[in-house]
């Protein structure tokens, strides 16, 4: 057994149940992001969450444990994705990469911006023009150390 | 002559007058994201907007038309970037791509956050443990259209 | 389960029982390009339209859910196809790539042509001189947003 | 000397005079998909086009025999594009490629559309709902040979 | 079930029976280029073809409604072949594709030469120093169409 | 100075010329097919050899030296070629590759056909239908050495 | 069944009977490197040595079969191998490649040294400094032909 | 200045003078092999050894220096090389690499045949049937240490 | 049976039993490095350490000799590893690779720190500002051969 | 003017005026490591170290400037590097990896092992059976953040 066993059975038992990751998010006690990611083979469980997904997925005692072994990330079959809405996002660091980068460092200078101490929110904003999908990212900077 | 060469001039003049982004967006009159991107070579003037840009970086005349010409965008050297502040951005979207799918099509149904109908603010956040940088993405969603 | 083997057995069933694609088409009620790409894994269904299509090819309850969750989508094993009908259309965009582009640029500015707010129809065109395939291509244009 | 120096001055030679590819294909006496593609490096003139298109750019007589040579075609930078507008047809080919696939093989049997024997005509179409741009490709079908 | 399990079962029969391709094109009435071609997943049979096809290895009736089903083509499992039989060909491309494109094109002009209306023989020429194979390729010219 | 600078004149000596592959192999007295491999840096010309190339394109005697010296082979920018005319040499071989392998080992044994004792003749065929290219490929069966 | 069963069986089988590659080779009567590599998928057996493979290893008479099938080769997973023992050989390819190219056309002219008509043997050499692995290679050099 | 300029100047000036790598190894006092790795980028002079390098291909001061600093290796402009006498070396590592990993292995248990502790020696040997090309590769072995 | 299996049992065992690999190194007597590297497939055992692993895991005795075969080393799935911990370390390798090779050589001549003669040993180091991973990696350097 | 060009003139006066990092960094008050990795276009350097840097290497103004601003990361030309010093490091991640990301996370749990906030330590150790590279990597430990 492994993690990406557990990963398939959520998503199989998801669908088939018709269930929604906002209500998962909910009974877990954590955000939708960190949740979804979690369920997706992503994140790693406490004891007490690996137990609440089990329930809701109806996953034995071991398929609870990978669920609380740190996982190998990376969620997407290949480098540049092809999946359009994922590939939406990978053309912003494309387009936009130089710009991110000019502006954190203008504002922090060199360091980065972490993806670890790391929150995501993902919002419908409405719009009479069609309505937007607004996300708020959230990282600890870090700057380079001299040494 | 082409882009790459007004964009490097632009980067080059930035460096030797010591020249902010900030400074710069605000006489374009633009947020400070687009305006970075046009620089970098990555959006198109309108001939006021170059005109201005032309007149801070010392452009000539011929140079401010090819701030008015679309350009090929993309603006990084690798498919998977080197650089650790634009990595950390790939990676948000190798390991919370799917997770940001799921989340989106579960709010929207079957689409994509646009790319192009898109804007970015990049803000400091100040905080106790140490300042975070803080970045809101707005796209319009884009739903798929059935035939 | 996933969306795969649902595609494969529908691929599988189409064979053994000989159907065509243009006459799923108008019992799904759809176009005969957007319902092959939905039986090929890469739109998304309604509960009515999985209902038809499950009929056609005898899904399971369950397999008419998988229709109707969002593909991860993506049709082809390799960046670059191997096979030469679809390379062909790979070989357009790699010949014409930069011409459409200063076409579609010079008629409407900076922007693109979409691929979610899009349609596609193949027709023969009958000539002496060998029949030709026609196909038309509409998409909205998305103009490049400034802010 | 070679093509891609021809290309570039034609490309900078158009920006700088301001002229339209449109007005170009007239005086050419082609279209405008075909005359573009010619000036950017990918179609072989006939001695009265390149002195045509000689003249409207001012190119040499060493330059204009340039334009008469077959050229090494491929006008992308790299196998998967990373400009948004080129990306988006690349995009198609991969979500649509064994759909297309299926379609045209119902249709014609085994064989491919051909690239060679190829027109293209890009029209904008008027829409309350955002003006769209339409895409027309012609390509003779060419039956796989038994022997 | 697919194509590729009908292409392994022709090879597994092929090897436990002792056959040779020579024959089986013999039966087929077709060349042993094509015949082989099609045995290994590359071309599409008609029913009379897959019938005779089938006796000979075996197959079932869905079996050989596969073999009339047209495959998506491409045999190597990697851009470059790592196979040294098969990787002598690509190198031939390699260090001679210039050479053939202006050859082809000082005799034609700008075209191709077809890979669907196309034919291979491939033979032994009995030389004193060491035999040799002999193949010839045909291919229709396809000329660029101008527009 | 190196080989590619001395192919670069040569090609362009050709274009300003206006001279033909087949008169210049007719003086250097060898095919137009290795001759044109000769001068697009691929193979090795005799001091002799060198010397009739270096007259026909006005080449210093240091020029022709490097004519003399063996050159890194390999003629194409791409592992997988974008040219069209060049990509149908590729897709022959990744679409054929198999069966030429099946082929040559029914006939041969395990070996290879030789790409360095190795000749190509490529001809114009007429055809009513539309003239043909014949190429015919000969070179020697290398068996595979058991020791 | 396919070859690569056959090459996992006999590993499989080695190691559970710990035998030697040295002692296989004298049954088979052949060098260990060649008797390695036929047990490994990459070389052809006669049926004599087939049969003998087939006692050792205890392999049916259709597996005995595949041994004498012509293998398709290649014997490493990625294009640059990971393994260290094997990359030490791929790196003095890399760092060794234009010497060894160099020193061979100095020798012979241009040519290559067949790695068909090819043999190798992997020797202990004693040293006080710490043994040492002698590889000798022996491939006959084929001059390119002029035709 | 660079190292990568010393090279090219080196080739160069051999060219035009007509050199020999066998003779320069002998001036130098060491093989012809590492001799010629040298003088191509890949190793390390010392200041004497420099000097006699420098007199042969009429160095600089400079430039004699750079033949000291120690280069950043690797030869080849691909990972896998297109040029046919290289790509050889390649395939044996492609075809035999299980092959030398499992008899060095099976000769001295875990660890590496050096490619630094290493030395080369090409030698032609007569053969009646066409010469050969004689490599012997000697490298210390490294067992792999457990700690 | 193979190596791959081995290690996937291991590591699934290690999770259902929640075994620490501090332990086991203990009763193995080795480093926790090693131990661990061994278990995951990439180091070989002794006889005696074979039976330590397969009592702790529960391995038969011809998965304990699997542990005693030297593997194909290479534990992670791509090139650019995607788990943000071992990326981090690719990402020093990319950062630092040019300073780490100019300080080794600046001290120890041309060579290279092996990573076969080679230890590494992780500690956490108590730090009021957040606790580190200090890592010590020894590996002893080898100097190039001159011959 | 960008950084590479800056680096180059760095890397270039150091051949020329044979300096030595370890006396560069005591100038600069900084460790050797850090210093070297500033001086290769990887760090950020303060004004008063751009002074210092500047007047070591006869930098100008416009020069010392460039040190100072955040530079695009990453110092190899290739993603698996070629040359074999900084190559071992990169088969350290590749064998190692696993484990490292094993042993980490059983002493912290998830998370990573910083490279930002990150110092290393390169140091000669004597040994009798040669002199080892002793390296000390110390990086912050950072926890994933649940929300």
């Amino acid at each position: 057994m492994n993690r990406l066993e557990v990963t398939e059975k959520i998503i199989s038992t998801k669908v088939s149940k018709g269930l929604q990751w906002a209500d998962i998010a909910k009974k877990v006690g954590q955000s939708k992001e960190w949740t979804t990611a979690l369920c997706l083979g992503q994140m790693t469980a406490t004891p007490a969450q690996a137990k609440i997904v089990g329930k809701i997925f109806g996953l034995t005692a071991e398929e609870q444990k990978w669920l609380q072994v740190v996982p190998y990330k990376g969620s997407l079959p290949t480098p540049v994705p092809t999946d359009p809405l994922i590939y939406r996002w990978y053309e912003v660091v494309s387009v936009y990469g130089t710009t991110i980068k000019e502006l954190i460092h203008e504002e922090f200078g060199d360091g980065i911006m972490s993806a670890i101490d790391f929150s995501m929110d993902i919002q419908r904003e409405a719009d009479p023009k069609g309505d937007r999908v607004n996300v708020v990212l959230s990282g600890k900077f870090l700057p380079y150390k001299q040494y």
